[in-house]
């Protein structure tokens, strides 16, 4: 089983962004138009030659899906701006996986805001977990959308949240969504700061003593942590702290969203196999085909496929048991969906 | 010859780095205490057993040499006190290289300051270059000290500065310094964050066409770049932007500061030998011995020989010609300092 385990809702029908729209021009939700009614067609009319389309022709099985992340949007508006367009993009989700159940798995976008505190997010948390069955969230460590004003997410600033994700046995991705900071293009430079800025965040605290069995995803390969693996062993070597397996690779999870193969060649060489879950963003970031190779730049299967390094049993890690280990609730939610693990 | 492009002065003796911490405590430089006599040998004592003994040991020639870059400071205190520390700084390069001039060739540190025109930092830059010998500069495109708000580097915000830079025919490297946004670690994510989102900068404005002989070196490897290079070949096409190479690498180069052999092969199958410039940042970011090799961290020289693909034209290009085409200056300055090129 080949499991994707990160894919945003890039393809909603135009009534729900121009909904999206409305309601950041309203500013306060009460004062918002009324969702419009999106017919379960409409859903499938983009979802079937986009997502679908790519899953069935790469050979993928199952996609964990999220909102959009560069809409998710925390720095607009207010709290109860972001709370309710969180509800509503969870429950797009909710509803893509109730026609796709063998398709989807969700995993939800949190309500969070700039300076508002992490706990705030819980009952979306719980309300995505227990009643719409999804398996993980989306936490973004820079609410300010590009003007990173949070602690670090070793702060204790974060620590309820992470004390209800252990509870519900849900990791988190680290995902920045759009940066409003002109400086920044947000999945040239603020996605791939977000994930590099995270990762140095967890090498400096001791976050996972307290949490030794939260579980963090860093996507799109991590940023730069695998181009520059000496460099951090090297830091944190001179900063005396222990070996970066023993420090984060019982928590810490980069995906496989790397364009290129000589790029997932690196990461496959220097971070184990075991701390490595397919993904390809797919329909995302970059949506063209490669003219030096002729296949989608997104088509990541390829460069695990083709690893000149990686054994059949790394792929299988790879693809579908690292997917099972990190996400606990997924072999559940697996069979609940209908969808048998091979394993 | 082998020229290492990325050096800064880190083995100041104690009465520079205290005299700087007066500086800031007084404020107004007017207020600072008078900046201490530091006798030749004092100089001497400290960059032997640093510099000096590594380039000797790993066979580098010559190092491109600008003050400390956590310590450029731009984000402290008023432009006035930018000002005054920079022609310190400055001027303590000039000091080094008059005692090992065959060892050293000079860049500078230019007075930033939030928000302030980069024209200021004109008379300085002439200053380091006509009276000095200096061949290049440091820019940083984050003066703020990672809040990141300057315009990006291709806005004409920047332009009467780079006039300048190519009336003198010297490029610049891209170079935040120390972050004071909890956030970010400095070496850690701040300096790669800014390699990457500088490069993104570039990516999507029109600068080269302004200023086609313009150049900057993206140091640490490019940050994320080389990395993503399927991203950023995707992203531009999807933006109908040039291919990578005719956009942006006429004028864009990248530095080897990648501290391990698969970081560093991954660079050099995707970025073209003309745009990589050897360098080392010793003594830098990380100073220890890699457990895995044996060997220090920084010592890049070795990862270049030992690529499984470079050839020795390459080789040849990465450690020295290269370096002579992006600094124009250099061929004349290194005969002006008894440093003769093997070439």
């Amino acid at each position: 089983m080949i499991i994707d385990c990160h894919g945003h809702y890039t393809s909603e029908p135009a009534a729900f962004t121009d909904f999206r729209k409305a309601q950041i021009a309203a500013g306060d939700p009460a004062k918002a138009p009324a969702f419009p009614k999106i017919s379960d067609d409409e859903i499938r009319e983009k979802l079937e030659p986009a997502q679908l389309k790519f899953q069935r022709e790469r050979g993928t099985d199952v996609t964990i899906f999220s909102p959009r992340a560069s809409a998710m949007g925390h720095h607009v508006g207010s709290e109860a701006l972001s709370l309710a367009w969180t509800r509503i993009c969870n429950d797009m989700i909710h509803r893509v996986i109730a026609l796709y159940p063998k398709k989807f798995i969700g995993v939800c976008q949190l309500p969070q805001s700039p300076s508002v505190r992490p706990e705030n997010s819980i009952p979306e948390l719980e309300r995505c977990v227990k009643e719409l069955g999804f398996v993980g969230c989306n936490l973004n460590p820079d609410p300010s959308g590009g003007y990173w004003k949070e602690p670090p997410l070793t702060d204790k600033w974060w620590y309820p949240l992470y004390e209800k994700m252990v509870e519900l046995e849900v990791p988190a991705m680290v995902h920045v969504t759009a940066t409003c900071n002109p400086a920044f293009h947000t999945t040239g430079s603020h996605y791939i700061n977000g994930d590099t800025t995270a990762f140095m965040q967890f090498l400096l605290g001791d976050l996972f003593k307290d949490f030794p069995t939260l579980k963090f995803i860093v996507p799109h390969g991590g940023g730069a942590v695998p181009f520059h693996w000496g460099r951090y062993r090297g830091i944190a070597q001179d900063l005396k702290r222990p070996p970066l397996r023993e420090l984060l690779l019982r928590n810490v999870y980069f995906d496989t969203c790397v364009y290129h193969q000589p790029g997932m060649d690196c990461m496959t060489h220097v971070i184990p196999a075991e701390n490595i879950l397919f993904a390809s963003e797919m329909v995302g970031a970059v949506k063209g085909i490669d003219p030096e190779t002729g296949n989608y730049f997104d088509d990541t299967r390829r460069y695990i496929d083709n690893s000149p390094t990686l054994s059949a049993q790394d792929k299988k890690k790879i693809f579908e048991s690292n997917a099972l280990t990190v996400y606990p609730r997924l072999a559940r939610q697996l069979e609940k969906q209908g969808i048998a693990a091979h394993a």
